[in-house]
């Protein structure tokens, strides 16, 4: 008995948490329930059912099976249904007519060829990708009803009355379901495909900031590794639980596409497959998060005083990053264009101050001068990943007098001997303290390779605001 | 007329095609227009008929609807139909019963109302996600039969023959699908995994094999990076060809491990989820290539002449890399268990050599000295990643008194000071070499990595054949 009520216990909570994760499953739930019960009216009140007769148990079939989670599912599904009963009604239609003319056994011998040529040549488009992508439901209800009209004409006289009678259910159905997902309590495939494009990049700012606190955090390192270990067992790292939604989004953000193009809300926008791109682009960021969590998994040896002497700066730059990533979640959020010259958006200015704080830190600067040149290699690769686009001229807001800057474009440009060669040649490399650098320099490697990428998020979220139409920035809708 | 005899070749063209891609297509198209005519023949043959009746429409429907691609697939609907009708017959006959007591009027708000609680209820039910996963399909044909029976027994009286005939004609129909799914030409889902995971391997090691072949390549570097960018344009590189099917694999891994779980070719396996975790390694093996890719669009500054000097240590790395993914691919594909002690398992012994030949090159270790530190220091975070387990014990095979692994070790485990100092003191650095060879640590430092990845592959597939009670290694397999 107390094993039953600990079940019993458990269930409930089960039932209270699937409720409480997202509120418009109980009311989809409820929607279905009302739609079935104003279907089963067709049948159950004697006038409606002298009109309709037998034929109204189709309605209810087609409620069961078109009423969807969210109002394009349903669009998709409701149109697909109606378009292949049609085309079959049609088509059997024709059929008939020849078969008709025939005698018994030929009639029952054209009518299983009939079946046959048909079941198998639908069955076969079936597989073509753009058919599957957009009809596969139709053409199913396509052959499904094709076959019940030419096997029952066989039995029945009237089958012009059955094809009539059963599309006119069918209408009848689809059009409860559309009337209660369109108008009551909707729930948008778009609205979907929208705020999981903004979660994303929350989940991205956010994995990004947990990596930077808990790479430069002071716990002890034995514990930290534990902690990372406790985490990959179970999978509840928040760093994963960040960027693990972005890399397995592929077929869930196509589904969630493929269904908002159909629905009216958003017709004109024809945005969808804008947000797929996306979505394409997020994942390859994601890609290099990865990367900076296996940096994090491996990074036990860089000493805690390597560490302390970068953590401002690298911590600037992941500030200036996750802000961004913030912004452009802020900007698809409010479907306002991005601007890339908000005034926060400072971030290759930080990548400046990081590579600045690395040469004016004099130890390290002395000790491991390599390392700069590290980032100074990383930075050049940076730019060349951009291929074509000039690092400096696309950033109006640098400071185009500042030495250092000019020093690196120097060097970027021409790969100047002279003035790294002089100040390389009076310092003593001490290799130990540049193997302890090393694994910070691939974590750096790693921050400037994500500025870059980040760069063609940002070109695809612009890209965005074009297409959806989003409203013009605003200075005043930075306070929202 | 030209164009319509264009638009008609290029159809035609397009419909060879799809067929060409996968024969089993047209297997499975004409295996459903048989179903289709076998199923009809209840309805047209009279003996038959006057058996069964009217109903054996449902038989028509139930092939429709059942008859999937995989044979995993159709038993996984064929079941999930067969029990939600059952269930439901049951409830509706249950609700029948109590209704049936009361007058018309109380019958019909009766039958209101219990339709509305199963619909609302059966809906909430389908957002459990074990649910979903497994019986999602039958829950709907629960519903549906359900308001079938029950809203339908109001006007007829035998519900009971009606739930009766239902179900003996579905199961009529599930037979037929059974049938010419398991019998004839079948095609299973676990066969389609199976061979999935041995198509990755082998994607991968391409991938691997043309990104190395193209750092190294002598031609003209403008004609590489042009041909770099027509690539990423029309997305038909080889490289990414190679592994964009394991990127993208999750949600087609675990539909077909869903399906192959019903399969009973393979029930007493149950090794399906460890094809899916294999895929889950393997994504992560992939995104590190997806770097790889990365540092060779962005190589372009690494001059001929650092990359000739490693040319062969690199190659023969990646070669021993590629050749454990197609030993390992090998293994799967026989069924047999993958035995790490292979005689041409010598990876970490090519890892070695790298190590080795870049201490040999005179004039690199004079001016790029630190270069070899990066490698060492990788490797150092290499071993670091496999956390517990010891690098040199798991590999037997490695002869022990070579000097230059001793001394690696010697490094790993004490950082030792004096092996380094000296040899980097007497060495006048030049730091532009050294910025040139910069990109070529960053390859090689992802060659490391994926060293490191592979042994976690080679964990998952050696779990996979214990799993999978494949067959012992036995040396005559490796001829074939």
């Amino acid at each position: 008995v107390e094993k039953m009520k600990r079940f019993g216990r458990l269930t409930c909570r089960k039932i209270w948490k699937v409720g409480k994760e997202d509120k418009r499953r109980v009311i989809h739930s409820l929607k279905v329930g009302i739609s079935l019960s104003l279907v089963s009216l067709l049948y159950l009140m004697e006038p409606l059912f002298k009109g309709i007769g037998e034929n109204a148990i189709w309605a209810v079939m087609t409620v069961v099976v078109v009423l969807e989670f969210t109002t394009g599912a349903t669009l998709y599904k409701g149109l697909n249904r109606g378009l292949g009963t049609l085309l079959a009604g049609l088509l059997a239609f024709l059929i008939e007519r020849i078969a008709n003319e025939s005698d018994h056994i030929f009639h029952a011998a054209f009518i299983g060829t009939a079946v046959f040529l048909v079941g198998a040549v639908t069955t076969y488009m079936r597989f073509f990708s753009h058919i599957k992508k957009n009809y596969d439901y139709g053409v199913v209800i396509f052959l499904l009803t094709f076959n019940l009209i030419t096997v029952s004409s066989y039995r029945v006289d009237s089958v012009l009355k059955i094809a009539h009678e059963r599309f006119y259910t069918i209408a009848i159905g689809c059009g409860i379901c559309l009337l209660m997902s369109l108008f009551i309590f909707p729930i948008w495939s778009g609205e979907d495909l929208h705020l999981s494009t903004v979660a994303k990049f929350d989940g991205l700012a956010k994995s990004i900031e947990v990596c930077i606190n808990e790479y430069f955090s002071d716990g002890n390192i034995n514990q930290q590794e534990e902690k990372v270990k406790k985490y990959s067992m179970e999978m509840e790292d928040p760093i994963y639980k960040g960027y693990k939604d972005v890399l397995d989004s592929k077929s869930s953000d196509e589904t969630l596409a493929l269904y908002a193009s159909w629905e009216p809300r958003y017709l004109r926008s024809c945005s969808w497959q804008q947000y797929v791109k996306l979505g394409t682009v997020l994942r390859h960021f994601g890609y290099t998060i990865v990367a900076l969590h296996g940096c994090l998994q491996t990074e036990i040896k860089t000493p805690q005083s390597v560490r302390v002497l970068f953590k401002d700066p690298c911590n600037r730059l992941a500030r200036e990053v996750t802000k961004t990533l913030k912004e452009l979640s802020d900007s698809i959020r409010n479907r306002r264009k991005y601007c890339s010259e908000i005034p926060s958006n400072h971030v290759h200015e930080a990548l400046q101050d990081l590579i600045d704080a690395l040469k004016s830190q004099p130890r390290l600067f002395l000790s491991t001068n390599s390392n700069t040149n590290i980032l100074l290699a990383l930075a050049t690769l940076a730019t060349r990943q951009k291929s074509g686009k000039d690092f400096l001229v696309s950033l109006p807001s640098v400071n185009n007098d500042d030495p250092a800057r000019l020093g690196l474009s120097h060097v970027l440009k021409e790969g100047d001997k002279k003035i790294l060669r002089p100040t390389l040649s009076k310092n003593g490399i001490t290799s130990l303290e540049f193997l302890e650098a090393l694994p910070f320099a691939a974590f750096a490697s790693l921050l400037v390779e994500i500025v870059a990428r980040l760069d063609l998020v940002i070109e695809q979220v612009v890209e965005l605001g074009r297409v959806a139409q989003f409203k013009e920035y605003s200075h005043d809708d930075v306070v929202i």
